[in-house]
Formats: C-alpha cells, sequence, structure tokens
C-alpha cells in the first residue's frame, strides 16, 4: 500500500535541468549480482542440466524475488523513511532470506531509486490519475478533481506516509545524488503532465496565458507538496483542503 | 551554520489544533540527567567544597557544554538528517565525550525537539526576520522582502540543507510525537506572523479581504516549504524564483 499519494504517471524518460535518465543513474552503480547468498536462486542445482528444465523456472522464481524485494522496499522506506529503514528490514517485509538481498539489488540506494520508479508507476491506477486524463472533461475539472483525488487519497491511508519524493527529497538530497537525481526526474515528469492540461485550459480560454504552462504546473505540485507536508505534521486535512481553496479561487481562475 | 532559512521567531506558547507547549512535550521526557558520564562537569572534585568556590563555575561550565550540544545537535541534524546522525556524531561535532550527552538530553529525540526551539530563536537574526518586522515599510513590501530575503539566503547557504522544518516533517512525522508536535507548533507560530502583516495589508486596503489573514499565511508558508523542498531535488533557486513571481502576482496583488 502507497501512503498519501501525489503523483501521477508519464512513460517519457525525461530529463530536467540537472538530470540523467535513470537508466543511466543506474548503470553507474549497477554491476550486477555482488554476493552469491546460500539461497541463490539462479544457481544450477549439482545434477540438473539447466538447458533443458529448470532455466526458465529459476529465472521466473528469481524475478519473483526481485519484486517481492522492491515491493516491499518501496513500502517500507515509504512508511519508515530511508535512513530508518534497513536492508534486514527490506527483507523480512519481503519474507525472503536477508543473503537474498545482494543477488538483486547492489545496494539499499540502489533499490531506492527503482522504488521511485515503481511508485510512478503504482500511480497509473490512482483514481486521481484516471480523473486528469479523462480528455472527455474540460481541463479545469480534470485538475480540481485530480487534486481532490490526491487529498482524498491522504484521507484513506492510515500511515500518514506522505509522498515518496517529498520523503526522498528532504532526506537524501543530500546524501544520494543518485535517489536525488531520480526524484527530479519524477517532479519534471509529473510538472509536464500537469502542464498539457494547464496548456488545454488556456488554449479554450477557460485560464489567463500569463504564466506559462509549465511554471504554473510546477508551482502547483510544489503548493501541493509543501500542503501535504504540512497536514502530515499537523495530522489534519485542512492544509489539502486550503491548497485546494487558495489554488482554485486565486491561480486557476 | 542554518542552511537554507525558512522561518522567523514568535516567542509566544502557540498552541495549533493537535499540539502542546514544548515545555510540557519535553517534560514528558525530560527526566532529568539519566547517566553520570566519567567526566561530568556538574560533579564534585573530592575535596573542594562546591559552596564556597566551584558550584557556579561547574555550573556554567555545564550549561555551555549543553549549548555546545545543543548548537552542534541543531547543525548535525539539520544537515545529515535526524536518522543518519549517531549522539557520536554530535559528541564530535560538540567537541565533548560521547559520555557526557546524556549527563544533558534524555535521548537524541529530546535534543531534536530542542533543536526546533533554537533554529526558530536563531531565525531572530535572519536579515529576512528583521525585513519582515520592519513596521516602517507597507505590509506587502516586507512580505516580499521577506521571501526574497529566504530565497537569498537559501543561495549563501552552500550545504543545501533545506528548512529543519520541513526535514523533520518528512522524516519523523511518523516516528517521533514528541519532535512532530513541536514541529506542528512552529509552524503555527510562523503562521501567526506572517497573518500579523497580511491583516495590515488587508487593513489598509492594499489586499483584497476574501481569505482569512490566517489562511493565506498558511497557503503561502506551506507553498514556500513545497519551492523550498523542490530546489534542493533540483539544485536550482527556480523554485524559489517561481515562487516569488506567482505569490506576488497571483495571490498577494
Amino acid at each position: 500500500m502507497l501512503g498519501v499519494s501525489c503523483w501521477p504517471i508519464v512513460r517519457s524518460q525525461h530529463l530536467n535541468r540537472n538530470s540523467q535518465p535513470l537508466s543511466r543513474c543506474l548503470a553507474a552503480t549497477w554491476r550486477g549480482p555482488r554476493r552469491q547468498g546460500p539461497l541463490s536462486l539462479h544457481k544450477t542445482p549439482k545434477g540438473l542440466d539447466k538447458s533443458k528444465t529448470t532455466g526458465h523456472i529459476m529465472g521466473m522464481a528469481r524475478l519473483n524475488v526481485r519484486e517481492q524485494l522492491l515491493s516491499a522496499g518501496l513500502e517500507t522506506l515509504h512508511r519508515r523513511g530511508f535512513n530508518a529503514t534497513s536492508v534486514q528490514d527490506i527483507t523480512e517485509a519481503a519474507g525472503v532470506p536477508k543473503g537474498s538481498f545482494y543477488n538483486h539489488f547492489e545496494s539499499k540506494e540502489a533499490l531506492g531509486a527503482e522504488a521511485v520508479i515503481k511508485y510512478r508507476e503504482a500511480s497509473d491506477a490512482w483514481t486521481a490519475t484516471r480523473a486528469l486524463r479523462d480528455t472527455k472533461a474540460a481541463p479545469l475539472t480534470r485538475l480540481r478533481k485530480y487534486f481532490e483525488g490526491l487529498a482524498d487519497r491522504a484521507l484513506k491511508t492510515e500511515s500518514w506516509s506522505g509522498c515518496l519524493l517529498a520523503n526522498f527529497a528532504c532526506e537524501l538530497s543530500n546524501q544520494s545524488p543518485l535517489i536525488r537525481e531520480q526524484v527530479a526526474v519524477a517532479f519534471a515528469e509529473w510538472s509536464d503532465e500537469i502542464a498539457v492540461v494547464i496548456g488545454e485550459a488556456q488554449r479554450v480560454g477557460a485560464l489567463s496565458k500569463d504564466l506559462p504552462p509549465k511554471a504554473l504546473a510546477e508551482f502547483l505540485i510544489n503548493a501541493w507538496e509543501g500542503a501535504l507536508l504540512r497536514a502530515r505534521v499537523d495530522k489534519d486535512r485542512a492544509p489539502l483542503q486550503l491548497f485546494l481553496k487558495v489554488t482554485f479561487s486565486k491561480i486557476l481562475s
């Protein structure tokens, strides 16, 4: 389960001013399995011909373990934070032996960077994201339903884990260039998706053209993140409601 | 040195919806020195009459060690984050023996809560805060100079450590009720100070009265925190400049 939601998906390999694609980010640190644990799933047991019977089965099992680690890692890192979570916490949450972690990830940092992508992918299914992409509705209506949907999602999650992007931004910007850059890419992609809808609103005359769509989108996302942060501190939805009120009375009007 | 600045001072014991004064927060955990380290400064050396000569000197030394720990703790926790900083990191930064920490603070968490207060007190001296309080200037001019001053401060600090309140909010809201509540009080006090200036602007007719001063102040602070968070991720001042542009063209106009 993801915590308080904040973020839609764009599939492109978007680059902002100071960032590079994740594939390059990860290539910089990912150098294959670092350790072979005793339960490594991609080793061929003695007496078996890998090419005949077990290769694809073991390959799938290996993929499943990796996916389990990534899912459990995302959930745990999101809820507890990066530095408060150990590799053992992740393997325990995934229900796999601790030794198997390094067969699949170079480090907790490498998993954290991939968790950002998985978080982005998960938001494809959110009600809010679907409302944003529903081109049958008017652009400002879509934007309102989108942010209302994010606020609803915040209420539904009892853990008040906030937005993974903001959490990683605050905790890791000075600590992990790899994760910071991936979060920057994620924010830039998110801004692009919002900017498309703002651009539509401007073209149909529903919104003034005095600010470029991308700039306005970035302001909204940043203001949303600040409101979500404050909601977590106050344990109260009021900052999210205030965001909606001010945004749609003063900025998107 | 504080990192990117974000926050002025109000002396009152402000309470928001879900918070209590720090004195009560700390009273809940502070039960005096927990351990007496070998270099404890408030022990009386053998052969000396404490009442005659050394009591006040040792008391001052003890106070200095506490202050050293708090200053070093604030700087280290702000720059590195709470969970990435150990008690030993703090005592090393303070230049005091590790064992002395628990003579002065019940826990790293207790120091963290006091660090929030010290952070608030430090902002009294900031150029931005002085501009906000300069009642000779018009209220909207003071608000503009205030946020411009915070942005300037962000540029001057190379560590890009962000705002301590936001960092603690993201990292500790699910982990430390003590620190979360203190951060909530700090945000509420900060909002009150901004609200006073917005109220002045409304009374002199420089600003519409369609939103209550407190609500507008909270929105601005939240949006500022989001912009600062994004500036850290992008390692770029642009989000702060965007905050100024949108705020003063769409909201404070």
